[in-house]
């Protein structure tokens, strides 16, 4: 078998790059077994700076680094402190930009958007399990990618590791998809749950905070705001409906009383932030985002604390559910490794 | 848009092959617009005639004249009774065969083997609903469509229009899969059910005989060897490794008493007839098929009369669940469409 070689920029070292890292160097031996590619990691960058060597980085020792709470800035012989992932993603020379920087929407995304519309204009495949730029310029990027001969892929953006978009926009062709409803995002059916427990507002997010599963902005997940980013996504790439955030009715997780939420658990019901993108009489979509109390016959309706879901309801395919469960962020973060073997595989 | 002619062939009009013409011609427009597709039926063949014309049938025509009991050997102007399916596929000028006769093992699925090497060898791209010559001779078939520069799609095989296959074997590139879970048959599920009720066997089986749910012969689907084939094809595509028929350990719907299926019930069980792979410590498979008492709390755990499933645990993806509610043959039938499309779309 003939190796063919990837060599990777990697920009974002959070939560799904650095596990990425650590388990991309595990799956070294199958990936060349299985599918004769040799990945090599010839740049990386988190905020604070970044490394390039064109004869790859250790990713086992820039996940190390990161564990350690430094910057990939300082990695011996490659890195630069204070060299940002812009300026690492125009001067590498690189086949594919994998970009996992945390969602920033009070900037438009512009770090992200930067990185990728230079990746593509220098002809490199794009993988994003960040959902900020697809969010703010998902039409521009395809342009982008279809007039640069590459590939854009982002399955990592809706629901974790679950390949929600995959089977969306693969598996439903030639479909009507008249609805789609998702449970996208996990803490904040933990802090229903919570409330639904009995546990006072403050304490359910002071615990959700201590155990990490609450951003340093809370509003972006209990106001619904990751879920309608993620509604959105799945309305471009899906139903290829050009949504964008100020078109879904959003409401988040506090406008659902405790007393609500005790009432549902004890009718048998369990409150989820649900995404819903309904078809409408002239064949476009109303997008909404609300805690919505959930019968256990729905499919989505006794989704655990780690599982997300998505709900397909078509013409020709029937309904189709598809749910993760998801104990940590891993499948998460090798969503970067599915959409890379799509493009390679 | 340049409109692209695409030619097929049909053979098979029973369940699945006729719904297919119904819904295919309702689809004309929107495969034209939204995909650059006009899809020609050149030939089509059932178990009694066959037809062909260059400048196409009508697939509501041939729909027609199978709804009214009559053989498509009969189609004005371009049948021929006794004419039969490997005949039609040997000298019809086409670019895909959709193979969708009734599975067949007696025979080794000698006609539908037959068509699919008849049609691979020409050039053509074949699709397959049916079973049978996937059970029987994967691994040719697949070198077989590599050696002709061929695609070979089959993602209705397994569980109906639920994009099982799909999402295996590209959704999960990367992953070390530790075990398969499947309900892959809707009618073993449903008799389980009547007798948890309390109906006996014998009525039980009268009543899905009255329903069209039940095969001519019961065997196939009671006795396991419909969800053993399907777990036979999962294996081989999605686990790439090699099981057959005689690899399964097997257990019908009979080998469950009626007490055991009504205590099940009182305790919140479900019995379903589940296919299982399970990675040994030598990395290969068992594969077994056994009426299995499942609690809610596992994902095919409450699985209706009109739904079927599949679970894959995995290393890196986390534990990824489909479910599809099928209530009619169109989604099994539309697979056809859904891989036709995945070959041109």
């Amino acid at each position: 078998m003939t190796m063919q070689i990837i060599r990777y920029v990697l920009v974002g070292l959070g939560n799904l790059g650095r596990r990425f890292c650590e388990v991309i160097a595990e799956k070294d031996a199958l990936l060349r077994e299985r599918y004769g590619l040799e990945l090599v990691l010839v740049g990386a960058a988190d905020s604070r700076g970044a490394a390039y060597d064109a004869n790859g980085l250790d990713p086992v020792r820039v996940a190390q680094i990161k564990r350690d709470g430094g910057s990939v800035g300082a990695y011996p012989g490659a890195g630069r402190a204070g060299w940002d992932a812009l300026s690492l993603v125009e001067s590498a020379d690189a086949d594919l930009l994998l970009e996992a920087l945390p969602v920033d929407l009070s900037t438009g995304a512009a770090l992200g958007l930067g990185c990728m519309r230079a990746a593509m204009r220098k002809g490199m495949h794009v993988v994003a399990p960040d959902k900020g730029p697809l969010v703010v310029a998902f039409r521009e990027l395809h342009d982008l990618a279809r007039a640069n001969g590459v590939q854009l892929r982002f399955d990592g953006t809706v629901a974790g590791g679950l390949p929600a978009i995959n089977l969306g926009v693969r598996d439903l062709r030639g479909a009507v998809v008249q609805r789609i409803e998702a449970v996208p995002n996990l803490v904040t059916g933990y802090v229903m749950d919570m409330l639904a427990d009995g546990v006072a507002w403050e304490e359910a997010l002071g615990r959700a905070r201590a155990e990490g599963v609450l951003e340093a902005d809370p509003a972006w997940d209990l106001d619904g705001w990751d879920a309608a980013a993620k509604l959105v996504i799945l309305t471009n790439a899906v139903l290829e409906y050009p949504a964008t955030l100020d078109d879904v009715q959003r409401a988040g997780i506090a406008t659902v009383g405790a007393q609500a939420l005790v009432a549902a658990r004890q009718q048998g019901q369990r409150y989820r932030l649900l995404a819903r993108a309904e078809q409408q009489s002239d064949g476009g979509y109303a997008l909404s985002v609300a805690p919505t109390p959930l019968s256990p016959e729905h499919p989505l309706g006794q989704l655990g604390r780690k599982q997300m879901g998505v709900v397909y309801t078509t013409d020709i395919y029937g309904v189709i559910t598809a749910i993760i469960d998801e104990p940590n962020p891993i499948p998460s973060a090798m969503t970067m490794l599915r959409d890379l073997l799509d493009i390679y595989g």
